[in-house]
């Protein structure tokens, strides 16, 4: 895998705005990595392709979802979520990414999972807090990036189904399922009073 | 089944504070059968028994929950939630109600379910606006319950997600699945523009 030609083939998924964005999730992931001790290589590469299809015709991801197998409950969900699935699906195929733990990360990044792991973890908070995003909240998240991955996290979440009320929309399950797994991390970390993350 | 036997061992089971919490939402749940075309009875009688088991000590509900087959996973989630499936399942032990409509309105009037029906609604809903209540958002929800069931609902749940939040406490992903549920009516109505409940 040649990493220049994936960033490139990765910035000519996208429009300019949105690889900005995609270079302020690669140094903020990478920042969290040494923060709190993930491993920065695989941050960046997940940070890197996390958006690889978020701007291909959404007819596209349908498509793909339905021709490779994805899981196919994404299609009665919010068109947000089925990027994530299809661009692991599709740096796989189209270039040969095969760490399940950087597909997976790049795979749960909008909804996150029942027990994420510390790349998931990093990769999703990045794209919360990169220096170009702005939404109510943020700073809050931010600060709370600055020691608790999981307190961050799960602020993060709150803002994104706080959003999805105001919106009227529905709530992806899976969200609501990642964060009270963060919550349920941060208690027993509390209990056996260990720092952690 | 005897409805004053039945009235008089439900008032047993909690303080007067409760049994007068009991008391509206037998009223409201009245109003919003004849409002929204539902069956009286069956609502009054729900709403009647709709928190039989919540004084309870908890521990004799967690034993309940385990003697008798109830659902295991109620054991991870939120304590707020165990009475409505202790409560269903101790007027029909203990009291023979055996109409399977009035005691999945019981059990679900926490949480809600996927396919909410009328019944479930209208004492779930009745549960959140019943003239006793008062938390941020609840004249919104009356206001919403004058004329649509099942906004008035979703307005409910995002009151109980959003305190959840707020607490930074879990979040019932069954809640969210009702949710999704009754925007998913709403949606359908809108696009066969029929005027629904």
């Amino acid at each position: 895998m040649d990493l220049e030609r994936l960033r490139e083939a990765t910035r000519r998924q996208m429009p300019e705005k949105r690889w900005v964005h995609t270079l302020g999730v690669v140094s903020e992931a990478a920042k969290l990595a040494k923060r709190f001790g993930g491993d920065r290589s695989k941050a960046e590469l997940a940070a890197l392709l996390h958006d690889y299809a978020k701007a291909w015709p959404i007819e596209r991801q349908g498509q793909a979802i339905r021709d490779h197998g994805l899981p196919a409950e994404l299609l009665e969900y919010d068109k947000e979520l089925w990027h994530a699935h299809v661009g692991a699906w599709a740096v796989q195929a189209e270039h040969g990414v095969d760490d399940e733990e950087v597909l997976d990360a790049i795979r749960y990044h909008t909804s996150g999972r029942e027990r994420m792991t510390l790349l998931d973890k990093i990769v999703c908070l990045a794209d919360y807090i990169e220096p170009g995003r702005d939404f109510p909240g943020v700073n809050k998240i931010r600060k709370l990036a600055e020691h608790n991955l999981e307190e961050a996290l799960v602020a993060g979440f709150d803002a994104t189904i706080a959003f999805l009320m105001e919106k009227g929309k529905r709530i992806f399950p899976l969200t609501v399922i990642a964060r009270n797994g963060l919550i349920d991390e941060l208690k027993d970390r509390k209990k056996t009073g260990s720092a952690g993350g």
